[in-house]
């Protein structure tokens, strides 16, 4: 006998991906950046006074969003922060779907989505993304009666960016929310932040863990119109941000040129891995995030193990259209390197 | 027309006490403690290496777990960590009570409690405290059949400390799950952890904001049964305590003596308070937190709005049974004394 709720009780909930203690791999298995955040926002952590720490954060995190709100060309009003864009997403489906709803998501996709489903207690209306991994073009009517549709865009774990005219098609058409989750964005050559701008359901989220640098730091953002936000902000925990996380993404958000330099180098690397593993026989997806998705000519889950044994952990999905791919993300050019080669013995 | 569920367009939401900005006001309005960290926590702060934020916390944020576990006599099983026990609230909501279904909490309490029920999409099912503020004998039948029932020891925002007979009484005939959320309890004689180790259906939620001083770091406990903290595993957000807080958090816990030494000049600040006030006409509740609930011969908004212009901040709730009192939070010796003063002239 449980005390949990039965959507709780009968759920194995969401595993994140290997955070291998102690073991000497190269992570190459969570998205995560190579390169350590700007030396002006380690400069804003080391000048923090912790004293401070005795009271309580600025409950909005109106830094975070004022410096948001700047580069993206909106006002604070327009953006709500999150404890990582997980924590938006948790407060995303607690806004807008109700136990005994449905939630709308493409597939394969982000396998958190079904899970928060599942918490939630809804149902899960999958779309299937097309054989190039891009959004059908009926995806608004494959959606149904869902209050909310979630989209990764680049997606993952494939890091294909679906054609942005389907996007909007699907902002115009769809009668609920569309959440367009930019995790990638930086990686990529476009974004939907002006899909939020033009349409009152539309959000767009961030997160400062992949191109900033600071997936130990838990900050996410969401832009989206202030009927939204305001809706999205009564389910926010008033103090989700801590002071010293709204000091240090203050200071990542007013600093993109190191970011944009670190995902620059990202993108070249994941250029020349992307030609290395097509030479040595991998079928690579187009890729526009911080990560390759490869089917090899052996089976993956084979490649996956043999990968690690030589000290490289990437990401294997045993789920249906993916099973045949690993993820890679992409490191330090040399760590590269080294990987293609350890590639070459094990991956054909 | 709101795109958000209806359970969350008709509600307001939780209004947090004010954090005044940039005004000169002394904040004795959100219990935070008036003195800083202690010196080990700060220099662990210090010496954190930025760089490693650029990866993923440990998910289930071990070395807190661990430290918590030595400090109160359980394993680490035994323990969750939440971002901020706020968060650890809207986990057991979202664990063990349905949509449609019904939250007990004793009442006048923490004004969060409805909050979570309001958002969960939960009714109230609230239990009066009697005339003392204590639990009343027949708590368990009045919370009928709600699958949780959260208690506040010491209550907040009264001070009191219901006696814990009647608690394990509770624990004992309450067929859901008994919460005791122990923000408060380094400022009070005793604690119920015992409770948490006895039953199975009990949950100790404690908070490092208040006299850990660290209400800008977002930490919160529970202690319970490990088949229930599995089950409130699966609903909390995977890195949900950031890897800077989970290494301030564990120094913390590792270093109690400058908590209890912090904690004890809050005690006698707090008995050196209650015997002025209550020599200037004020009816004074037996306190066993860092603050006082103090009912002026004056009515207690025109006393509230008084203290702010002579520039203290203490916190008044327009409530039943309780809006003939104002909440001041414990601070410095010299600041209480300055309080004092200013409440002899509007107080009475």
């Amino acid at each position: 006998m449980s005390y949990a709720r039965s959507a709780i009780a009968r759920i194995a909930g969401y595993v994140p991906g290997e955070q291998p203690q102690g073991k000497p791999l190269i992570k190459l298995n969570t998205n995560e950046n190579p390169y350590p955040p700007s030396p002006k926002v380690i400069a804003a952590a080391r000048e923090f006074d912790f004293a401070r720490l005795r009271l309580y954060p600025e409950p909005s995190a109106r830094i975070v969003r004022e410096a948001a709100a700047d580069l993206y060309g909106f006002t604070p009003e327009h953006v709500i922060c999150g404890n990582g864009s997980d924590d938006l997403l948790t407060i995303a489906l607690r806004t807008f779907v109700d136990q005994g709803g449905k939630l709308a998501f493409t597939t394969p996709s982000y396998s958190l989505y079904p899970v928060l489903a599942d918490l939630q207690g809804a149902a899960c209306q999958p779309v299937e993304l097309d054989s190039d991994f891009n959004l059908p073009a009926n995806a608004a009517e494959l959606a149904g009666d869902a209050p909310l549709f979630i989209l990764a865009r680049p997606n993952a774990p494939t890091g294909t960016n679906t054609p942005k005219a389907g996007v909007r098609e699907l902002c115009r058409q769809f009668p609920g929310v569309v959440w367009i989750d930019e995790a990638y964005v930086d990686f990529s050559d476009d974004d939907c932040l002006d899909l939020a701008r033009e349409f009152p359901n539309v959000v767009v989220s961030r997160t400062l863990s992949k191109s900033y640098s600071l997936a130990g730091l838990r900050l996410g953002l969401a832009v989206a119109n202030p009927a939204l936000i305001q809706e999205m902000n009564k389910v926010r925990d008033s103090y989700n941000v801590d002071m010293l996380t709204q000091v240090i993404g203050a200071a990542a958000l007013r600093d993109t040129d190191a970011m944009r330099t670190n995902a620059s180098r990202i993108v070249a690397t994941r250029a020349w891995l992307a030609a290395e593993l097509t030479r040595l026989g991998a079928e690579i997806l187009p890729s526009a995030a911080n990560f390759l998705f490869a089917k090899p000519l052996r089976p993956a889950a084979d490649v996956f193990a043999d990968l690690r044994v030589r000290g490289f952990l990437v990401r294997y999905f045993n789920l249906p259209r993916i099973s045949e791919y690993i993820r890679i993300t992409i490191g330090h050019q040399a760590d590269m390197e080294a990987f293609a080669k350890a590639f070459a013995e094990c991956g054909r």
